[in-house]
């Protein structure tokens, strides 16, 4: 059966893809995976329908046959590991790519969405422009921290990080 | 081989086992895994030894024979993988109980770890005072968004979402 993932009827970026359905549109698409998408407005998402789908009232949602999932994370994990070639098949490289994938969506995307955040709820406030140098530096600093870990010379680290050192 | 896992020398908190080494050793303790613990300072963290290990500075890490792994999410997912007991047997209640994993991670963590970073952080900043209560309702929102599912009466929706509505 072909899925059904859910994205932005109007996305705040007028649609460029940089929403959450689109890591698990670039997974369906490597695997190549057909798939159907519904879109939804920003009302419809906080409607029971979608929440049933989805109980934080966000997009995307991932439906095959009797299966419901959300969160992006775990749609693309879901979907590398129904279909061959987005994980190692050595069960410690599996867990090192995993661990990446937890570290995107919980250590470096949150400072970045924090910044967002800021910027689409606080333009208003006194306090913005001060403020705003701190987020652009949390994630600076985290994103500097993933630059050092990707430049370092054996080039194996982001999957293979030593087991001591 | 016994796991060796880090966690802080000297807690924010006091040691109470607040910090994310807690699900960790709570994953362990349910599925009966003896484990070390290896405990570093805050500078330990951010040096050479500390950082092949963990890219972000942080703790928990976790080292088995020549596996390490990073992210307490991807840490517990790892342990659920290789004990009986954490995760169910069904495939389609799997995914389901990892989109709830990633859920924690990314969903409903991060308003919490912006209130407490503001709360470290930007004590001393001449908006703390006005901030705070936007932040408490960002947590309050994605707490009461969480709530509404789990009293969904028929009680199963934790691990079972319906497919459709």
């Amino acid at each position: 059966m072909i899925p059904t993932i859910t994205a932005f009827a109007s996305s705040p970026d007028r649609g460029r893809g940089l929403a959450r359905d689109m890591p698990v549109r670039w997974a369906l698409e490597e695997v190549g995976q057909p798939y159907d998408v519904r879109l939804v407005s920003f009302a419809e998402m906080k409607e029971p329908a979608h929440l049933a789908r989805q109980p934080f009232g966000q997009i995307p949602t991932y439906e095959e046959s009797d299966l419901a999932l959300f969160e992006s994370g775990a749609i693309v994990l879901h979907i590398a590991e129904t279909h061959a070639g987005l994980l190692p098949d050595d069960v410690n490289a599996r867990a090192r790519a995993i661990a990446w994938m937890f570290a995107a969506k919980s250590t470096v995307e949150p400072p970045i969405v924090e910044r967002e955040t800021a910027i689409l709820l606080e333009k208003d406030r006194s306090w913005y422009e001060a403020r705003l140098p701190i987020l652009d530096d949390r994630v600076r600093k985290r994103l500097g921290e993933l630059s050092r870990r990707l430049a370092i010379p054996n080039g194996s680290t982001v999957r293979s990080a030593p087991a001591t050192s």
